[in-house]
């Protein structure tokens, strides 16, 4: 495995483009296409949040149906969220728009919507800017590059990567493009995630590898503990890599389920990087937990507490607050049993052990605190589970943001 | 029942008093003291984090052992939690001190402390502290003012208050302090709270009415969303009014239920609206839910979601955020069933039904949202149980708090 420049349009037979729309933003592209001449086989995960967006309805019925999909069609700006049944209407149309335009049935466009919650989208500009995307979509890996900028609400960088490995004898591509930095939490957050691969799969295995990397990946990192409405990940595979089709388990299998879950790990934590006004990717890793289920309850309360968040931005090493967030996770454990660290990645600081304080140095602690990219590492001693979170810190920029988002 | 003068002194035959100990903070008070000549029933409710401070820890068995109770003490600054054996030892030591200086038995002396998770207590500065308290100490109003105000950490005003009522033909008194800003979060927060009444109860009724208060007041309150340590509720009842003992469930019960309920719900709304930073009350009411706990659920969500918080901070009417954090509650609904209110109390604007906006003034909901207590209903349509909670904004100033709050 590995890693190649691009994203969406790095695997074979795909193409993308983006427009500017007008459709909330003024002087910046709010559309993106992905399409691929060749049929697709289509997988995916979406929110888990009761209240789901028209265009998390209308990619699931699609995703369920297994048609073969063609084309992606995402606008930024607006949700389609809570918009009730004029919502859903507009979904209709986008896809009808799209399947007249790229000349492709309309049950093979999927369609994603980031942004404001409860407006309903200004569907002639949804028009229009899909006669320009469609006008527009090219193969290059600035096209890719350009889909990937378009679909960014409060990002502050566009989020796209690619890696290729030799699956059964060729080599297969898998990129992909992603955003988020608000309402990002466990168990998918807004959130939108496309990833394209030139593998030949069935949509059962597709799916199975889909559900695996989602799980370890976007499921594991919260900006703000808020689900959002709107939380979309679908994989579309075409087969253009020429790869004898995988319909069992095998080595194969295998290999696509480790380059997708490497994809998905790195999207994921450049999305965890990138919460809105972070200042440094905090990366809680569980070991020697009892059970699996509890490692992960652990490493996510971790890096879900406003109070260590707050601590990390200001390089505070005020490690009860961590201890204090196992503490109320749900997951039983003695504090006394506990060891916790600080890592930088090759420093490692043993802060607590045996109840209390460990006789640590308070300079080194805020060294590594001012990295980039801190590691808090929680020793359960009590079995040999593990998982990994990632999250970011709570800064004044995050406030502004969302004190006043819709303006 | 009606609202009277004073906190922990209003009720007969209890006596407080503060001191300046220089624990951690200097120049101003950081222990208090209240004390009943009179043996005190006591009941109470702890944190609900596994990891409990030695103080918490100490003072549950105080209260399983069910013997008399005469003081407690309580010091800010330093919460004495993750200290291990010596932690606790501390505990000991401090109730051994106000044995020996008020002359009763060290198990009747609770414990209490509230700040940085940690740090071991200077204990030879506390037993100090303890012969100041003694030597202080007063039935008078302004006695228990000052131990309310030392009690505090980022608390930025005391809270105490106090109601009296006629139980069996007496004039009862319930009066209580509280501290609490910041990692309060349902289900018991550091949220110090101590209530004292001049009432005679036999303890398991004490018990039974201070579990029911607790749950529809203090465990319906969060700023951050962080359950601390430390986290305390004590009731003190020492019989001075006079009344005849209640031993059962009668009228007398019920009254005290009544005004043991109001005093916890006004002190959990002023530390609801003292939240750290915080600049707004929200009150979140849920109606016509399908069941309680799901009423419960629903209203905690919407004062637990940053996105939410940060909104009203900014006095922007972006009610999304509400239906998404009732949509990953976990509870279920049909969000094309559900209304939602903007209230000041007056004033009720109906802002979404029918799953999309409701044809509302923008106008007039960013002036609901700039007062300082905000209503927000929920109308779920699908039953008769409802629920209450409290939270606050979320602002730059919570983030300034919490970024470096050991310096």
């Amino acid at each position: 495995m590995k890693k190649t420049e691009g994203g969406v349009t790095a695997a074979k037979g795909f193409e993308a483009a983006s427009a500017a729309a007008g459709i909330k933003y003024k002087e910046r592209t709010d559309m993106a296409l992905v399409y691929s001449a060749l049929p697709c086989t289509v997988a995916g995960t979406f929110t888990t949040n009761v209240v789901k967006a028209a265009p998390v309805i209308w990619d699931r019925d699609i995703v369920r149906k297994g048609n073969p999909v063609h084309a992606v069609i995402v606008n930024s700006g607006i949700a389609n969220a809570c918009t009730g049944q004029e919502g859903l209407d507009y979904c209709r149309q986008t896809a009808a728009k799209a399947a007249e335009v790229l000349q492709i049935p309309e049950d093979s466009v999927l369609v994603g919507s980031t942004g404001v919650i409860g407006m309903q989208l200004p569907i002639d500009r949804i028009c229009s800017g899909i006669d320009m995307l469609a006008a527009a979509k090219s193969s290059s890996l600035e096209a890719g590059t350009a889909a990937a900028k378009a679909i960014m609400t409060t990002d502050t960088v566009k989020k796209e990567l690619a890696y290729t490995a030799q699956i059964g004898g060729v080599t297969v591509t898998v990129g992909g493009m992603a955003k988020g930095s608000g309402m990002i939490h466990p168990n998918m957050c807004t959130m939108l995630s496309y990833v394209t691969t030139d593998l030949a799969i069935a949509k059962d295995l597709l799916q199975k590898a889909v559900s695996k990397a989602v799980n370890d990946s976007f499921n594991m990192i919260s900006v703000d503990g808020d689900t959002s409405t709107n939380d979309t990940f679908l994989v579309l595979a075409n087969g253009a890599s020429g790869n004898a089709p995988i319909t069992e388990e095998g080595a194969d299998y295998q290999a696509f389920e480790e380059i997708l879950m490497q994809v998905c790990k790195e999207l994921a934590m450049n999305m965890a990087a990138d919460g809105e006004g972070a200042t440094h990717l905090i990366e809680s890793h569980v070991i020697n937990a009892d059970t699996e289920a509890n490692a992960r309850i652990l490493a996510k309360s971790v890096i879900t507490s406003s109070l260590t968040k707050a601590a990390v931005y200001g390089h505070d090493a005020n490690w009860g607050r961590i201890l204090c967030a196992l503490g109320y996770s749900g997951a039983e454990f003695d504090p006394d049993h506990v060891d916790l660290y600080f890592s930088d990645g090759s420093k490692k600081l043993l802060i607590f052990t045996n109840g209390a304080a460990a006789d640590y140095s308070e300079e080194e602690a805020t060294e590594i605190l001012k990295k980039e990219k801190v590691q808090i590492i929680s020793d359960m001693h009590m079995g040999e589970a593990e998982a990994v979170a990632w999250g970011c810190d709570l800064t004044h920029d995050y406030v502004s943001i969302n004190a006043d988002y819709r303006s």
